[in-house]
C-alpha cells in the first residue's frame, strides 16, 4: 500500500477519466468523488473502482458524455434520467438542481433512472451540509440479497444515508448498507483471498458459506433479519420503483454483466434546515444531543462513545495529512491505464 | 380474551374519549386509530393504550383539545406544534395540511412536536395511500435504547414507516422499531409474567436479561448493533432535533413519568406518486415488483415469501370478520372507565 497526496490523486483520476471520453468538468466531479470516498475510509467505493468505470466506458456501458435530463418536474420533485451517466457527476448534477428548490419550498426531492453505482454518500453529505441542507438518499443496487425466506439475489445491498450538518467539525453521516455487512468487504476479502465470517452470506444454494467467492456467487444476507429485508424493500420502492430504473435482479452488475448496463435508479431527499428552524437553534440542538449522547454511561471496557460520521471524519483528517491510500492492486491497474492512455502517472508517493 | 365488532369497539372508546373532554371530532379520530391498530394485529398500539391516555389526560398531561398550530411554514415544509394534545388526532391533522402541498409540489414535510406517542402507522398508510401518495414517517419516543457502546437508555425504539399503494389489494408497509425489539412486546411480556428471550434487552447495569421488568428498568438493545444505532440516531434528528421537540432521554414516557409531558416530535414527508410517474405506470412496476419478490426461490420449509404489509392486511380481514380481539386486561380497564364515566359497555361480543 502506498499514500498519495489527495489533489495528486484526484488530477490523474480525472486525467484517466478524460481520456476515456469523459468532459474536464465532469472528469474533475467524478475524481473529486472516488477520492474522496478514500479520503474518508471508504476504499470499496473509491479509487479501487476506477478500473471497472474505464473498463465500462470503453465497452459502451457508461456514456461518459451523458447528459441529466428530467422527465418529469412537479414542484418540488424532479424524476432525473441520467442518460446511463457516470452514477457521481449525475448524482451531484442533480443535487445542483435541487438545492435551488430546497431553498425555495423547504424540501426538493428526486429520482435518478439509467445510473450506475454512484460511490460514497461523503461527498454528497458535505455538500449539502455546506448548504445548511439535511440529505436523505438511498440507492439501488446490482443483485445481492434475497428476501426473507428466500436465496435468490433480488435487492442490492440497498443503503440508506442521512447527512446533518452540526457545529462540530463533522457531520453526522449515516450510511449503511440494509446488508449485515456491504458487498464491498466481500469483494475485499475475495480480492486478498481471504474467509469471511459466518452469517455474513449464503452460497447460491442457501448454505451458509464463509467463502468470499461463493458468497458472491451467492446472496448477502440481510440486516436484522426481516427487518433489513423490509428497509432493502422501502430502499428499493424509492429509488427502483418510483424512479422508473431497474427493479431488484434487473439491475445489471458492475462487474459481472460486461454485456449490458447496470440502469441504478437513486432518490434524494434535501431538507432546507431553515424551513423547520433557526440554523442556529438547529446547530445548538445538534450539538448538545451529540454532547448527551458522548457523554453517557459507557459499557466496561468502552473508551468512547462515537457518533456515525465522527470516525470518517477523523479518518479524513489523518489521509489529508498523511495522504489518501491505495492498495499495490489498485496502483497497478492505475499504472496500466495511464501506460494504455499515455498519461504521466504523477502521483508523489508520501512517506510517513 | 373476546371479539367484538369494529364499529361497536370504535363508537366505545370514543365516547370514553369524548366523557374525558376530547371534542367528538377528535374523539372519532382518536377511536379510529386505536381500533385500527388492532384491526391490523398491532395490540400494543391498540385499544390497551386507552387506559393510558385517558389517565394522562385526567393528570392534565395531555390537552384534550389542544390546537395543532403552525410554528413555520416555507413552501412544502410546515413546522407543526400539537400543543401536547393527543398523537393521533394531531398527527393526521398534519397529514390532512400536507396532503394538498404534496399534490401541488410533489412533496411535503412536516415535523410535529410537543406530542404523545401517535399509535401505529397502519392508520396513516392507508390514509395516505388513499391518496395515491407515498408515506415516509418516523417518530422519536421515551428513552429505551443506548447509543452503542453505552447502556444508558437515550433513544426511544425510533420507528422508521414507509408505505406505498399497490394494485394487490394491501399496502406495501413497512413499519420498523430500530430496536431488536418493541418495547410494546416487553410491556406485553411483563404483563404476562413472561420471559423475554436473550439479545432483546440490557438490565439498569449494562448486562443481559431475560426478565421483563428488569429491560423495561434498562435498555432494549438496537437491531443490527452499530446499524440500528446508526438508524435510531437518524430518526431522533429527523423527529427531534429538527422538530423543536424533546431529544432523546428528555422524551417523557407515558407508562413511567405521571408527572410530566411527553413532548414527543414526528416526522413526516409525503410523495405524491403522480410527480414521479403516471399512477398507473407505478402501479403495473409495483405489481410487477411483488410478484417477482413473491415467486422468487423459497428456502426448504418455507412455505411463502410474504412483503411487509401482506400479513397485517391478511390481520385486518379475519378481524374485520371475527371481530377485534381485546384481552381480558384491556376489558377490564375499559369497563372501569365505563363506570367511571357513566357510559354503557356496549360492545356485543362477537361468538366465531
Amino acid at each position: 500500500m502506498n499514500r498519495y497526496p489527495k489533489e495528486d490523486l484526484q488530477k490523474l483520476v480525472a486525467q484517466l477519466a478524460g481520456g476515456m471520453g469523459v468532459p474536464a468538468e465532469d472528469a474533475a466531479l467524478f475524481a473529486e468523488s472516488l477520492v474522496d470516498a478514500d479520503l474518508h475510509g471508504v476504499p470499496t467505493h473509491g479509487v479501487s473502482r476506477l478500473n471497472i468505470y474505464l473498463q465500462r466506458i470503453e465497452a459502451g456501458l457508461i456514456d461518459p458524455k451523458a447528459a441529466l435530463t428530467v422527465d418529469r418536474g412537479t414542484g418540488s420533485v424532479l424524476a432525473l434520467n441520467a442518460g446511463n451517466g457516470l452514477g457521481q457527476v449525475q448524482a451531484r448534477k442533480a443535487l445542483d438542481l435541487l438545492i435551488p428548490m430546497a431553498r425555495e419550498n423547504g424540501v426538493a426531492t428526486a429520482t435518478i433512472r439509467n445510473s450506475q453505482h454512484f460511490g460514497a454518500l461523503s461527498w454528497y453529505a458535505n455538500y449539502a451540509a455546506s448548504q445548511q441542507m439535511v440529505l436523505l438518499a438511498m440507492t439501488n443496487g446490482e443483485p445481492a440479497m434475497s428476501p426473507a425466506g428466500g436465496y435468490e439475489a433480488f435487492f442490492g445491498t440497498n443503503p440508506i444515508a442521512a447527512s446533518f450538518p452540526t457545529g462540530k467539525g463533522f457531520l453526522i453521516k449515516i450510511d449503511l448498507a440494509t446488508s449485515t455487512v456491504a458487498r464491498g468487504n466481500i469483494i475485499a476479502a475475495q480480492k486478498k483471498k481471504a474467509t469471511i465470517p459466518e452469517g455474513w452470506a449464503l452460497d447460491r444454494d442457501g448454505n451458509p458459506t464463509t467463502d468470499a467467492s461463493e458468497a458472491l456467487l451467492g446472496t448477502v444476507l440481510t440486516m436484522a433479519g426481516h427487518k433489513g429485508y423490509a428497509l432493502a424493500l422501502m430502499v428499493e420502492m424509492f429509488s427502483g420503483v418510483l424512479s422508473g430504473a431497474a427493479v431488484g435482479s434487473n439491475v445489471g452488475s458492475m462487474y459481472k454483466n460486461l454485456d449490458r448496463k447496470q440502469n441504478v435508479g437513486h432518490f434524494f431527499c434535501l431538507f432546507h434546515i431553515d424551513a423547520f428552524l433557526d440554523y442556529a437553534e438547529y446547530l445548538r440542538r445538534m450539538d448538545e444531543t451529540i454532547d448527551r449522547i458522548k457523554t453517557s454511561k459507557k459499557r466496561p471496557g468502552v473508551v468512547e462513545i462515537l457518533v456515525p460520521g465522527e470516525r470518517s471524519a477523523r479518518t479524513a483528517e489523518t489521509n489529508r495529512a498523511q495522504g489518501i491510500p491505495v492498495s499495490d492492486e489498485t496502483v497497478a491497474e492505475i499504472e496500466q491505464w495511464c501506460s494504455r492512455l499515455k498519461i504521466a502517472f504523477n502521483c508523489h508517493e508520501v512517506v510517513c
